[in-house]
Formats: structure tokens, C-alpha cells, sequence
């Protein structure tokens, strides 16, 4: 993750939060009373981001506060765990606190969400990846917290990977078309992943040399069916209508990949609060 | 909502996910090829931002994309409702529909939820109201799918509202110490809000004078004791705990707000998707 | 005032008047020689954001310049007085010092023609609020400006405070209907406001149980009747026409809040310099 | 005046006065509405800038407002002439009123004055010209205003003119070393300008072939003598304590221009103001 | 080529070279006087970005130019050939010539020059392709030039492709340790390329099972024997030291595509001008 | 060279370069190993930037990293020469490599070139000066590296010099006319120039009073011809079809100023290349 990006969205997300000041905090706060306070998990989660999004949202606000023991990106946090301690100018501490939260809620809800898929398809070959399908100036602290819950990344936007989708063959007449056209421009970095909606489109995949075949809502007969057929030839991505209950048994038919818009879409933010150590009445 | 803004961070939004280019679809398209496309509701779902997110999206993009028909906000649309309607360059719709689809489905999510919870208090005087729980960077979007779908909005950031918390309470010795120090200071234009734990800090806000006071985990019995109390007074805000099982309890109490953070922080991005009409093989 | 939206503002203003680089001081000062310096009053004047305006510049533009004894807000200094000390980089010092000085002239001007007003209504209850007539670009300091020199701020923009005026009035029908449509929108965290310019859009405003009444250029006997028939049950904000001459006779009508225009629109820029100490020739 | 830059300022001022949104307005008016309005002057003013800052910030909120019959730059306007007028949504209007307002206001207060001075020196060499003591974030609006009431630009920024002022001097011992360094490094296409105090540093000046002299608070006196001394060789730039009743005095020293901070420092904002025609009630 | 990302390169392009204005053109001609004018080329070249870089600057700068028959992209242009047509207000003509001819003489020039790499190496199977040795700021651009040529495009960012180099293996050990981590990390979307210096590290590479090999600065003879030993099972990229003499002689040494960073770091900027038609003096 | 606006810069182009991430450089080292490394030059070159440029950027991209010994500007490097030593976190290091390089290697370029230019006119009084012919976006880092080299800077932009061009002169039927509009109105700091196809043109452009006569495209005859017009009453640049070979003949001609294109858009990327200290394999 870019940190020189990840600086640029948090100052955006403190302006949404602040606007030109708080007015409750700065008529209580003398600009120089300290406080101390932590992040605390309210329920069990996997930690994720408890450095790089919410101990840099009080760094980016103040440098001098002092942003420690952050839990570790992966670590599974039961209620009550300290996840972050903080300590620096009150005004400061609550300027930063919901815009940390906000962050650190959704950045476990997805890591805890995708652990969740891993651990169903443990020990099996399948991989479980994001999509596109994330909050709209979330994508890169999204698709990391998809990397710390054990997840892997599908492509970050429409310039760092290929996929030729209905839309795109209908175009092109066939899907040998479709390749041809798209291997002759892409960069020879990216692989050429193309969309397959029957064992037909799955054949000619094969014969136009694609490196990645997206199944898209298939059975899981027709999977293993896929499966079989590819022989290894390709890689297979399952998508479309994976739950955890039915993860699993997707993995089982042999597929390498199994993609899952839920994980950055319909994740829970999770129970994590921020405790400050009572301050004294300024005298 | 303000629209200068909007297109600001519409343009952030596409740029995340298009990065330099679609090496995909200008690989397949030309420039001059023309589509037509729908957004189609995939699941019951109450409409937000169709014209002011989804649309705006396209016109962002390339003003010369007719967008049409939007699903006025606020409706009620059953699976294979037609949301919206584009006419454009196929490049542009294929370039948009990500961002777009990833807003749309989220708004339509809060909306959908929201008018879950105001239908729950239909008859009774409590309002439905957001928190400022939202996510980093769409919190006016968010705050505007919340309106869509009968809900109130809380205060948009810490400029534009009072809330006296536990820490500033603890800061400045007693809650009339507090509210001083604030009205004192914040413009006359705001109301003063006090979070409140017990009975006894309920009285220590109608003495003080507060507009509202927010009960904070408050039991059912508590609450009721509250409203007796403050006999209008002063506005009461319920907030925390609250579910779609307990909310018509709370309102039953008689308070006149209840917050509720789910509503912008757990919500599930609903079922919308872009149907293309073939395009003819470029000849 | 939120220091990140501060130091964003500081770059634009250093940028404007750097421009690509100071050719007259790049060619003859060395970038190592450092010199010290200091803001000076060259008039009486009420200070205002030595340290957060006109220190900041300095720091924004190099960090290691030393900013001390910033004059604290709200202080009297006579012609002569020291607001600010300076030492670093001679070079950093002469390019920030106009931004710093145009930003201090004219916060200490508001500040100062603020106390003026607020002066002239000492022992009464009425307060001077500032408006939105601020210069493009810099409410947020000119707001503060008002603060430190005893005012209030009234909203900060068109979304922190709701004032309906004759236009919305006009488009409403009535006094009631406007407030019903506007309190069925806008968050519970603000006030209602309305502008009134007669006795009987004044009952009407009580009878919609509006929370400011503001009136609109009405002679001091008007306001008198105005305060005796509210009597308590709403604020009552006098606007238009107040000068340095009338506040207190305003003031004395018995209205709460007295807004003024002049004091961001009509300050003068007050005589603060910066003295450099000599620099000696480089050998 | 770069149109480019000016629609960016125009944004960004919208932004600080509109923030999230106008809550009263659109409680109150359907997205459709239209009105027509005018901006009227309410006292004897020059008009500046009501195409290029009124006018276009309506246009920048929304291109579809009609923009009309904008009072010519350098006309001078008595009280109740119309300045410029707008048709479209009622909505825009109001989000852009105040902001065209402070900007009309205070660019017909500087062309305004500048027109006081200029009209000072009629008949004489002289020019009235500005300085760098302009509004941060507002000198390319202020310069433009300058012009149109008659007056010259003096640098825009530390990039795009030579000024050697005393500590220059001081940090290189001679004049003659300061020009020598300045000349070595600076543009061929600006001009060379020195500040000098007495006579003899005025001798310096046209042994060391600068273009222009600035003459820093010099008696009329000296002036003459100044003038006298040069004899043609330099321009002659008078530069200090000037004002409308001495700056006729100054001018028939002969010098070449003269220039005052007052112009752009202290202004007054006009009398300007937007009259909307009654808007229907919406049925 | 994403349009908004341009767009957004070009205003900031345009304000650099605009500044605050143009204050030769402004002074001479009237905002209402229009021109013709064309871009012309003044030595053979191949055509690129004569609408998307060339012409967008105007209609940027103006939407109203109106921009037509641009030359199309890859089209050899003899000297006098007419590559663009304008016509609209002179002085948006020529505040926009010197951007848009800076652009279009440096994309002419990455054509021009990827185009004789590329003829060079006609009827072999070696692909040319540019690095990211690109102008900080220009990469789209120039990577779109390459692609007009006829070469095509690496990797546009770190993110959008893997390469292994010396500092990784070093770090690992091992080339199969480094593959494996980053295979274990990276998006399953890019091809995994590493690069080898030796026949051994060739060996372990193809071990390792990596997509693409790139031979740093191998001789002729040295590539000639990982082609035979590779056989297919990887992509070989040629690298370091390509000239226009040598580069058949690699071609044919069967390498698959061959990376040259003076496609984008040693083009020369081709002569192209912009001819206005006289324009009548202003009567 | 304003720093503040170099920074800016250099965020953007690392933006471009690193986009999300360094997912192989990520997916390598541990966010705490260091290493040191040495930027080196590959070919005889005159050192530009080696700070300001190079190093600042691997300070903006972490200011932790030490940046020690930088190449004094303007110093003559030999192959292996160190220009700059960097000690800090490897994944830094590598990521700011690429953007350093790029940067450093043009700007020796320029400066190595423009040397040359300069070297050739030794002696003579003639100045070598760049125009602006730069590349988009970097024209700030472009004309220090021709003052690097010894060169001297033409404008920076459109509004910080004037030139009178062909255009300029048909509209206003004269070149006195033309002089005469500009004259009154640009800011009284920049000299006016001409640019003058013929003696007839010098004389006009003499009895217009201009500072400054471009000479465009003359032969070596005709400037001569116009050096003994002209007698000291004006500069005089030559302008046009100057190259390392007739550079000599055309100062030798009498004129004050050479301006070159190509300094700025010819010049080669010159070798230098990042060595970095091989990093023991993580234990």
C-alpha cells in the first residue's frame, strides 16, 4: 500500500469529518492539555490496518502524537483487546477519533469477513479473491485488508489486468477475436482473463491460449466439469453467488480461484471503540 | 447535496478505478461505437441516487451520454425494474459502470435499510436518525440515501453541530460547566446536544438549558423515566443498541430521535446490475 | 479553526505570491545564511493569529525555522510591540514574510474593529456576530478573527445553519409553511431561523415556533416592540444598517444578537511590518 | 486574467460558502424551479468584474444559467442601476448569491478607489500603480480590479520582477553587488528594480544602471530632487505613506509611478446586492 | 487513455505555462476576435496525438475552438502537412499554441523514433516495448505514443506487474524464493517477470515457473542460447544497450519482445508549428 | 526553484510511478529492512539537481531516509562518479528509484547540453538563454538545470515577460502600435520585447523605445547588419536554427542573447544509475 496515497485520502477523510473545526472540542480544550487513550475491540475480529489507517489518521492530524503497540495486521482481537494506544493533545485525539474508527471498524469487518472464507476452503488449492466490487475511494486500504484476513487481490482497476466479458466478445464476434484483439494492445505484464458462461466458451478459451477463465455462476457440476477440461491448461476463477456456506464445496470441484464481491461489499463494521483516560478539569 | 462537490468526488472515484486507461475495452472498442444500457434492480429494493450518483457518474465522464428515466428516489423497485436508462459510446458505459453500480448499490442499501427502520416507528413520534458512522469519504452520499429513505440527518461534522461527550463532561467538572464553556463560544445557529448516562445528568441538562440530550445505552425503563422527566423541555435522542426487533420499543418510549450507526456502517450493497444491449461486431 | 484545512489554504496563498521561485532573493542570499526577525505593530491593534496565521506560514514553508513569543490572541499591542519572533534561512524568511504580513494585517484589523463593536456594547446582553459576507476564500480565518476580538460566529456555510429569507418565504406562501418544509429536512442539530420584517411575520415566525428571529433593517422602535412581543420565546438576531455609531442603541432594544457585515467586509489591513537584523555581506 | 485559474478560485470559494449543501434552499424549492434575478448597485460605484467573477460563478455552479447584459468593466454605476442579470433554477441562484456578491462587492471597491487616485493625477505623468499587499488567495481578482479602475500591476509575484530592497542591499554591502548578483541570475526579460532611501543610494542606483527606482518614503521634497538627479536615465517609482489628498502632490514631483498598498489592502466592499423576482409557490 | 486523467494533466500543463495570464495577447487583441489557424509539420514524421493530446488542449482551454481533422494517429506526415485545423477567439489560439505544440512535437517524436524500431525489426516475431523510463509526469502520454508507433507497453506502474530484479533475488536468496513470496502476494491477474543475468539464472528461473525472463544486457550469442534453452516455456525479454543498429541482430536472435528505454528518455521533439491566418487589425 | 511547489511535483510523479503499491518490492522485504545505496554516474556529465531534485525526492517519499553528499551543481562527473548517497528502508529506496533517476538523468542532461552551448561561446558577451519549448509540467526543474549549466532563463510564462510576436503585430496593423497597447498595460516590471524578420522591423522596433529585438531566423549577415543599427539602443537575441556548430559564428556576430530550444527539448537522458548495497536475505 502507497503511503503517500494512503496520507492524501486521510486528510480528505479528516476534512469530511472536521469541517473548518470542532466546535464542542476547542471551547473545552486548552490547545495543550494531553490525554492518553486506546482502541479496544468490542467483539472478536481479526485485526487489520491498526498502523497503517488508523494510527496514521493521528499522525497525518498531529505528528507529535504518539501512535504505539498497534496490534498486528492479522492477529484474531477478543473483546476487550487494546488495539492501539495514543497519547497527545486531546483536541487532537477526538479530531482524529471517529474518522480512526470509521476506518478500523470496516478494515476488520472486511479482514474478519474474509478469514471467514479462508478458513472454509483450508486445505483445499483454491484461493479466495476480491473484485472490483469495493467502496468508491476505499479500494486500496479495502483490497489490504482483504490481503491481511488471507485473501489474495483480483485487479486493482480497469489498467492492471484483462478481463473479456460478454459485452466484449458479443463485440468481437468470438472470443478468439476478442483475445486476439486484446492481446495485440494489453501489455505482455498482464495475463488475458476471459468470462465463460458455458463449457462451449470454455473450449475456445482454451484454444485462443488464455491464461484465466472466469466461470461465471456455473453449477458446481459444470465446474468440475470446467475443471476436468482445462486439464491445467488455464487458471480457473469461480464467481458469482459464493456464500460461506457454499465456499467449500466450490473449492472442492478444483477451481484455483474463487471471487467474492461480498468480502468489500456487504462486510459488518465491527465493535471497536475508543477509550480515553479521563482529563482533568483544566484548572 | 451540492453538486460541484459530488462531481469532485465522482471524478476521484473514477480515476481509482480506471486508472490510466481500460486496456480492456479500448482494446475492443472503437471510440465511436454507440450502446444502450439499463440499470436494473436484481433484488426489492427502495431507489437512492440514481439521477444524482449513478447518472452523474456517466455525465462526469462524458457529458454527451444521455441519461434517462432515473427511478425517482425514494420508490420501491421489484427484481427487473429498470432504474435507469444510458445511451452513449460503449467505451464510456463500460468505463462508468463499476463506479456506478458500486454507488448505486450502496445508496440504494441505505435507503432500503432506512425505510426498514421508519417503518417500524410509523405512528409514533420518533424519528429515524444517522450518526456521523459513515464511511470515510462518502459521508454525504451516504447522508443522502438516509433522507431517501425517511430518515433524519445528525449532524454532517464537528463544525456543524454540538455534542457534549463523557470526555468533555469529565474535562470541565459538571455538564453546566460544559455547556458554558460551548455556548460561549459555538455560533447561535447550532443547537447544544448533551450525551446524558443517568437520571441525574438528565437533570443536570435541563438545568443547563440544553436543545437536546442523547441517552446513551439507556434501558427501555430508563428512557421512559427520561421522557417523564423532560417533559418536553427538551429533545430526547436514543441512541445505541438499537435493532429492527428493539426500535419500535424505543420509540414507544416517547423520545423524539433515535440514532442509529447501522445504518451507514452496516448496510448490504443491494443486487443492481448493467444490461447491455449487444453491440454488433465492429465490421 | 481545523489546522489541516489551515495549512492547505497557507500553501495556496505561498504558492500565489512565490509563484516559481523569488529571483531576487535566490540570487543573493547563500541557502545556508540565517538570519532573525520580527513582526512589529506599527499602529495600536488588537492581535490576532500571530501564531496560528502568520507563524504557521513560516512553518508550512520550512519546518526548521523557529516561530516564538507569538502574541497571544486578543491582546492589545501598542506601535513598537514584538508579535512574533523569527530565526532560519534568510531566504524563507523574506518569501513568506508577505503572505505573513498581508494575513496578519488583516486578521488584526477584524479582530480589531470587532472589539471596537464589542466595546461600545459593554454591560448589555446583546452580542455582535459576524455574517457570511467574508472575502472568498478566507472565512475560516476571518471567523476566527471575529472570535478573538470578542464576537460570534454565525454559520459557516449553507449547510451548518438554516436562515430562511423573503425568496423562500415568497416561494412557500407562508412564514409556516416554510418552517414546516425546512424542519422536516434539515438536521435536528440546527436552529431555525427567519428573517422578519414586520410585527406580523414576527407573530407568525412565534406561531411556527422558530428558534431566531432575524430582523431585517428595522428601526431601533421597531425593535423595541419586536423584543417585547417575543418576549423569551425565540432569539432575536438585529441586521443591516448597524454602524460603529448606532450598535449601542441597537444594542439597548434588548435583542440578543447584533450581526454585522463591516466586520468582514470593511475592515482596513492594520501597519504590522517585519524587521529583518541585518544580514551581514557573504564573504 | 487566466480564465482557467479563475474558474478553479471559483470552485473553490463555492465550496467554502455551499459546504455539504444549502439545507434551506433545497427544503424549500423543487430542483426545477427558475427565477430571474438582478445585481443592482446600491451606491455610485465603477463596475469590475461582473462577467468575468459575478457572472462566471453562476456559470461554474451551472453552465445552463443564463448570464446576461453584464455592466461594463469601467463604467461607473449609480444606485439602482442594474449591473447584471441571471435566469435559471432558483436553486443556483441562491447557492451562488453570496459568493458573487463578496466578489462584485469588493472588486467594484478596489476599481472604485483605484478611480479615486487615478483620477487624482489627471493630466499628470504619473501612475497609480499596486502592490504585493493584495488578499491571499485573491491577487489575480484584485490586479484585474486595479486595471479597471484605471491603474498599473506592479509584479505579480517574487517571479516575475526584480525588487532589491535593504536587506538585499545589506547581505551583499553595495548596490552596486546587489544588481551585479541580480543580474547575473534574472530573467533578461524583467526589469531591474532597487529600493533606495536617500540620494546617495539613488546615485548608486544610476551608476549601477538599474531600470526603476523606488523611492521608500522620501519627502516631496527629496522627490523632486530625486527627479531632478535621474533626469531621465531611470523610472522613477514613489512608494509609502501615500493618499488621496497627497498623491496629487507626489505626482507633480515628476516621478514615474506611483504605487499604494491601500488599493487592494484597504478597500471597502461595496453596496451590491441580488433582487430576485418573486418565485410562485410551488403547487 | 483515460480522458479525465488527461484532462486533468492538461490543465495543469496549461496553467504552467499560462500563469496568471497572458499579458502580451491580452493587451493586444479583444476577447471577441477570432482566427483560423493549423499545426503543420516541418520535417516527416508519424502522426500521434494530433486529437487527444494537441487537440484537447484547446477544447480545455475552450470548448468552444472548434478542433478539426486532426491527422489520424500513425499516419506518416510529409513537412507542410496540414495535422490540425483550429478556429475560435485568437487569444485562447494562442494561449494554448505553446502547450500544444510542446505536446504534440514530443508524442510526434516517441512515434517517429518507436516507429524505426519497429520497421527495423519487420518480419521477425521480436515485439519492441517501452520501460518506465518515462518523463515524470508525461508516462500516459508517452506509453500512448509508443503504442502509435507500433511498440508496445510495459508495465505503467509498480503496481500493474511484477519484476523480479537483482535487489529482490539478493534479498531472498534465491530466485525461487523470491518468486515464491511474491507469487504468494500478487494479484493472480500479472505475469510474474524476472531478471536474469546468467544461463543459470535463466535455469532457475524456468524452474521457478516464471511468465516472462528479462536478459540484462546478455550478448547476442548469450540470448541466442536462452532462447534454445527456454523453448518456449517463458517469454524472453531482450534489454540494455538496443540501438537502431543493433536491434535486428537481437530480434533475431528469437528473443520475444525487446525493452527500450530510449523510446521515452532520448526522442527529440519534432518540428511542428502553429500557422494563425492574419488576423485584421482591431478598427 | 520554490520548494514547496517542487514537492507538489514530486508527489505527483511518484504518484504516476508507484500507483496502489510496489507489489514485488512489497511482497520481498519487510517494512524495516535498510540498505544503503549510492546514485552513480555512467557517462561524463555535469551534475543538476543531485538535492533538489533526486534527493528531495526519496525525502517526500520518506523523511527518514538520510540523503548525504549530494553532487554540488554545476561540478563535471566522470563514469562511477557518486553524485548522492541514500540510507533508509529498502522498500523506500526502490520505490523511489525509478522517479529519482528520470529526474536526475534530464536534468544532467540539460545541464551538460547547455554547458556545451556555453562552452562554445567562451569569451564572447553573448548568453545563452532557453525558451519555452520545455516539457509539460516540469518546466520549473527544466530552465534551473539550463542555469545549472550556466545558461540564462527566458520567461516562465505568459505572464511574466513580454513578446511581441508576428501575430501580435499584423492585428495591430504596426509593430509602434502593438508596442504602444502592451505598454499600457502590462506591469511596468518586464521589458518589452519585439520579435523583428527585417532591418525595416529593427527600425520600427528602435523608434518604438523596446528593450528587447528578437532576431527570428536571421543570417549571420543580416545580424550583424542589425548589432550596428541597433548600437547599444536595445538587446538583441538571436533566435532559430542555432546548433553546437554555427553557435560560435552567431555570438561572434555582436548579439546579447542566444535562445535554444533544443536545451530544453533535445536534450539525452544521460546515464546514472541507482547501486544498492546487496541486502542480506531476511532471516
Amino acid at each position: 500500500m502507497d503511503e503517500l496515497l494512503l496520507d492524501h485520502l486521510i486528510m480528505g477523510f479528516l476534512a469530511e469529518d472536521i469541517g473548518p473545526g470542532d466546535i464542542t472540542t476547542d471551547a473545552v480544550f486548552g490547545i495543550d492539555q494531553q490525554a492518553s487513550a486506546v482502541l479496544q475491540a468490542g467483539e472478536p475480529l481479526v485485526a487489520a490496518g491498526m498502523a497503517l489507517a488508523a494510527g496514521r489518521v493521528f499522525r497525518v492530524l498531529n505528528p507529535s502524537i504518539a501512535v504505539e503497540e498497534p496490534m498486528e495486521d492479522g492477529r484474531r482481537a477478543e473483546p476487550g483487546a487494546v488495539m492501539l494506544k495514543l497519547r497527545g493533545p486531546v483536541r487532537d485525539l477526538l479530531r482524529g477519533e471517529r474518522v480512526a474508527l470509521n476506518l478500523a471498524q470496516r478494515l476488520c469487518g472486511i479482514a474478519t469477513l474474509t478469514r471467514k472464507y479462508v478458513d472454509q476452503v483450508a486445505g483445499l488449492n483454491a484461493q479466495i479473491t476480491d473484485t472490483r466490487k469495493t467502496t468508491p475511494g476505499l479500494r486500496m486500504l479495502e483490497k489490504y485488508a482483504v490481503r491481511v484476513g488471507g485473501g489474495r487481490n483480483h485487479r486493482f482497476n480497469l489498467a492492471d489486468g484483462v478481463l473479456i466479458k460478454d459485452n466484449h466478445i458479443a463485440a468481437c464476434g468470438t472470443i478468439s477475436a476478442a483475445v486476439g484483439r486484446v492481446r495485440a494492445r494489453a501489455p505482455h505484464t498482464v495475463r488475458i482473463e476471459v468470462e465463460a458462461e458455458s463449457l462451449a466458451q470454455v473450449r475456445e478459451c482454451l484454444d485462443s491460449g488464455v491464461d484465466i477463465i472466469m466461470l461465471d455462476n456455473m453449477s458446481l457440476d459444470e465446474m468440475r466439469r470446467v475443471v476436468k477440461l482445462v486439464g491445467g491448461r488455464a487458471r480457473i476463477e469461480a464467481s458469482g453467488g459464493i456464500t460461506l456456506e457454499n465456499v467449500r464445496r466450490v473449492a472442492e470441484t478444483g477451481v484455483d480461484m474463487i471471487s467474492i464481491g461480498a468480502l468489500t461489499h456487504s462486510y459488518k463494521a465491527l465493535d471497536i471503540s475508543l477509550e480515553m483516560e479521563p482529563v482533568n478539569p483544566k484548572s
